[in-house]
């Protein structure tokens, strides 16, 4: 099998929650050229079960990430299937016993490849969807000296509380199912991945979208049924249920002061952050509500509040589903990449 | 077993949708007395999964609801427990079999104890929460020369297509247990019935209750998981898995126009509401949002959108769980029928 990726080695990878993931590995792909000077180099990291495929829509030439001006490092979350997983972990770390993965973690083992494998000392610009706007933020509060620029869109530096409810949902649907078996599956847990796909189906697109018929007269499904299973249950039905529950595990447990930096102190952490930030969160977004980013933006001394006029939800920011927003989002990132 | 309400037999009840419910039962309970020229009665139907004690809430002495001034019958919904219901229903039509029932079906069984059981051709005031606000637009379409007043809060004249969409989450999460057994059921699905709790927990209040920590701060759980055990799992576990489903069904499928009067024509069955009415979704309900609410104000000739100024989500409306919320609800009520 040939992949378009390459694998960075981390060795034995001490946690934060205490485990060790052994010969652990970092699946990343580039686009364009590292300049001599080093200082065109651009980190956008994956999102929610995302691979790094899913995020190339962003990256194009003439677009605001041009590989023909920088060089452009999508690193794979961890528990996403190419970098170190519950699926792709050996005994007797794997499956159910993958260890516990924070958003810290997955951004010292990325700090590691920009530094230590491609020497890179400074960032131009670090920018992501949804967990990838997650790890983001935590680029910016734990190496603040890091990078002149930040952009996450349609995410945010903490779980909140609302967020984490409705992750909750998601794994409780999934895990219902008795085929699960505790992480043990044999079969796949066909009703708990549609369940938690119906679930989440709710959530990843707006009120306003789901009135509008934006699934049938913009995205071409044949109905709503239709929508709900070829694209969410079809979703679902691709992934490794212990990769999205370790994912799921993360994305609930993101804080950027949850460390030794700021031991809890979430305000601190927002205001360390130096870098010229665009914070983004989708107008109609359920899951990250203006308000939440708002409130970031409020906390940090160089950020700047824009929310996408979009009625796609979470969706106004990816992945590359609509052509409107999409435009929005990459002129937002030319602008704060020309100041 | 003694009970505080009554029962109206319906006989043998055909059912919009081809059934016929046998021995049908419809349990109320009424407050105050009815006047000698019976024009002083209220209806006040139930909302998804609650029964008349849960409505009690809004009627008290020195209320807008005062039994002292009014006449007040609050009439039991189809599948919740105590009216005909899959738990309640003998064979051939019990359990899984239960028929499907409609909005229309429940306010068609409403019209007859009123009509024929206490012979009452005139009613002051219909008004519900959720999907007690779904039948109160139902009589105000079905029956629009019968009331002077209609009152539908935190509920809609049609299930939303995102409405819809949230409550597939909680169906596919109740149903991917497998002791759910398609409804046959010997033990309680306890899985099941707690993953379609905590998919209700994020819809049921809004970000912003989560994010000032009501649950903890003013309702008094000790944490947010003991909230989503407690409050949540607590609700559903002390329901019937097929009855929670029917009315599931009877949510999704309330239209008020589905029916030979309107024949899916929405903006008519709207337009035909004669009575004087006060809409009044939460403005973060995140079932019903406003802008929904605002679209039926458009539509009806008498009408008037009040949105309830609340972060309580859809449990702005009910069920007597705020204190500030429930004032508003009564001094809108209040005014509404001095008028």
């Amino acid at each position: 099998m040939t992949t378009d990726y390459e694998i960075f080695e981390l060795g034995d990878f001490a946690l934060q929650r205490g485990a060790t993931l052994r010969n652990a590995s970092l699946a990343y792909k580039t686009f364009g050229t590292l300049n001599a000077a080093k200082d065109n180099a651009i980190v956008y990291p994956t999102w929610y079960s995302g691979q790094h495929y899913d995020n190339e829509w962003l990256v194009g030439r003439g677009m605001a990430l041009d590989p023909d001006k920088y060089f452009i490092i999508i690193p794979n979350m961890f528990g996403n299937g190419l970098s170190s997983s519950p699926s792709n972990t050996p005994e007797p770390y794997n499956a159910a016993r993958f260890p516990k993965v924070t958003a810290y973690d997955n951004v010292r083992a990325q700090h590691r490849l920009v530094t230590e494998h491609f020497g890179i000392e400074h960032l131009r610009l670090v920018t992501g969807w949804s967990m990838g706007g997650l790890q983001t933020f935590h680029w910016g509060a734990l190496y603040p000296d890091m990078m002149d620029l930040l952009a996450p869109f349609c995410g945010s530096a903490k779980c909140s509380r609302h967020n984490f409810v409705f992750l909750e949902g998601v794994k409780a649907a999934l895990t219902a199912d008795d085929a699960f078996r505790d992480g043990w599956y044999v079969d796949k847990p066909h009703k708990g991945l549609r369940a938690a796909a119906r679930v989440y189906a709710g959530w990843g697109f707006s009120q306003a979208f789901y009135r509008e018929e934006l699934d049938i007269r913009t995205l071409g499904y044949s109905s709503l049924e239709d929508f709900l299973v070829a694209f969410w249950e079809g979703f679902f039905l691709d992934r490794d249920p212990n990769n999205l529950l370790a994912m799921l595990w993360t994305w609930q447990n993101g804080d950027i002061s949850a460390n030794e930096l700021y031991n809890g102190d979430y305000k601190a952490a927002l205001g360390a952050i130096r870098a010229k930030t665009y914070v983004m969160p989708g107008q109609t977004d359920l899951y990250f509500p203006p308000e939440d980013s708002r409130n970031e933006v409020d906390n940090m001394p160089n950020a700047r509040f824009v929310p996408i006029p979009s009625i796609w939800g979470h969706f106004a920011g990816g992945p590359g589903t609509n052509p409107v927003d999409i435009k929005f989002l990459d002129d937002q990132l030319k602008e704060l990449l020309a100041s």
